[in-house]
């Protein structure tokens, strides 16, 4: 049997269908909309399905060989009822998705967050494979998180849970969109590193930021900032110290008290890669409690932009 | 059968021996001593448990009816190897406790870190008994926790999980006996609450505090900041609203990443009884990020002292 797995992002929804190999064997995609009502977004994801399957793709897989439809979505789900609480990108509250989608193909559907989705990809196809426990962070415009115990996503008892982008690093500190102050997202995301770059800027026209941006403060971006600081730009690299202390701790934060077996960066700050990784692993250990013992190892995801699709469609 | 809990604290060692309806049948208690060898405290130990026993006790249980010893100690142990791998309190560094027991009381002996123990009486025969997943956080001298998934103890993939007074709630914070800066447990102890307390009454010696301290600055405990917190005392209500804050703050953090079905809170600090816990109940949900979903509630342990010798009994 075959699965779909759809990913909903905020400029594009992914369809996928996938086989048992955790394989994907086609895929498609269609820009996000907004502006037309819940029943049509639903039915244009319906129909991008449909064209990935016989008779629409003649070479294709027949839908009585799909054996479920899972959705990735950027906000909370209830799979229980099948019913997305909130998804602020698509407008979407307290709205039947399992419900609306089975009006247009009737198979068993899924519904979980998009951080849990990566993280369960992850965790059965991807860097994160075999182990027991592990924690996936996305480093993006926001911070994601999803936690994976014993092969399953844990996402609490009341389905709230891995929001660590909203773990509060700092007591009063920057304020947030979600009305806490402090929130890591606020420290740790592409769009936290912008912003203090930004205001570095400001005061250091001379940084290489600067340059790489071409003289354009909307121009930054995360690589704008680590490439000038693989150059030695002064301004850059304490950006780049500073980005990846309050990583660090966030990460000794998630072993100190739930120690996974592997902690997961993905996400767009992630493609940095190495340069990112070994500065990460250089000083992780030393905020983790007991570090003369054991602990988590750090690992770039590397399923890239496909977790979303193979993650939902490993929904069950 | 039955089984013998140990209790080990900085000032006594509690042993007792349980039936199998979780009820502590009798106790006695040694004072903790760090002058004598390990292989010492150990004996102490032993003798202490057999003199809970028939023929020491001549109305007792044999030592035949007791199918395990479980052992819970302020640091951290590795049940595997049943060493305790750093117990400072007890002056241990990777000593084999359960080989050293075996030599006077050949029974399986467990080893576990107190607050999980406490956590998993909690979850089985205290307050949170009933719930799948729950999260128990001592406010003590240090802050402590234990994590409850399943019915079973989450001590994490290494051994060094749920150790919650350590997560950095300020960046670049107050420096903590870790090494680091801005841990919980600076914030959020009875050691805090009293170092902060100090602080304000240099500056006020005409608060309650000081007063209810017997004008001493050594005699401030939580108790007396509470106490005159509940009289309107100005200084004594700034002091116990922060500590509020900052609590509902780290109860926040764990409801926002793990999402337990109830967060259960013991140690000195609780003893204060309703007067924290509505203060703590009117706060923590502001900060957790889905506040318009039903959220884990949160409330005190029940078990008090006898949480180390039940949870260590329960041990398998």
């Amino acid at each position: 049997m075959y699965r779909i797995g759809i990913d909903i992002g905020g400029t594009g929804i992914k369809v996928g269908l996938v086989d048992e190999k955790d394989q994907i064997i086609s895929q498609n995609s269609i820009p996000t909309r907004t502006d037309i009502p819940f029943s049509e977004q639903v039915e244009r994801m319906a129909e991008s399905v449909k064209k990935l399957l016989y008779p629409n793709l003649p070479s294709g897989i027949a839908l009585e060989s799909v054996s479920s439809i899972g959705i990735g979505i950027p906000g909370i789900a209830d799979d229980k009822s099948g019913e997305v609480i909130k998804c602020t990108n698509m407008g979407w509250y307290h709205v039947p998705l399992r419900e609306e989608f089975r009006k247009h193909i009737d198979k068993p559907v899924l519904i979980e967050n998009d951080a849990n989705v990566a993280a369960l990809a992850e965790s059965k196809a991807g860097i994160s494979a075999g182990t027991s426990s592990s924690v996936f962070i996305t480093l993006g415009t926001g911070i994601g998180s999803g936690i994976i115990l014993n092969g399953k996503i844990w996402k609490g008892f009341h389905g709230i849970g891995a929001e660590l982008g909203h773990m509060i690093m700092e007591l009063d500190g920057v304020p947030c969109t979600c009305g806490n102050r402090g929130c890591l997202e606020r420290y740790c995301s592409a769009t936290a590193l912008i912003r203090m770059a930004r205001e570095r800027i400001e005061q250091h026209p001379e940084s290489l930021i600067f340059q790489y941006a071409a003289q354009d403060p909307a121009k930054i971006n995360a690589k704008t900032v680590f490439d000038a600081a693989k150059e030695g730009d002064p301004v850059a690299e304490k950006l780049f110290r500073r980005y990846i202390s309050y990583l660090s701790q966030a990460i000794a934060n998630v072993i100190n008290f739930l120690d996974p077996e592997i902690i997961v960066l993905g996400g767009g700050v992630s493609k940095a890669g190495a340069f990112l990784l070994d500065a990460v692993r250089a000083e992780y250990p030393h905020y983790v409690i007991f570090n003369d013992m054991p602990m988590p190892s750090v690992e770039l995801a590397v399923l890239g932009a496909e977790a979303g699709i193979l993650g939902a469609a490993m929904l069950e």
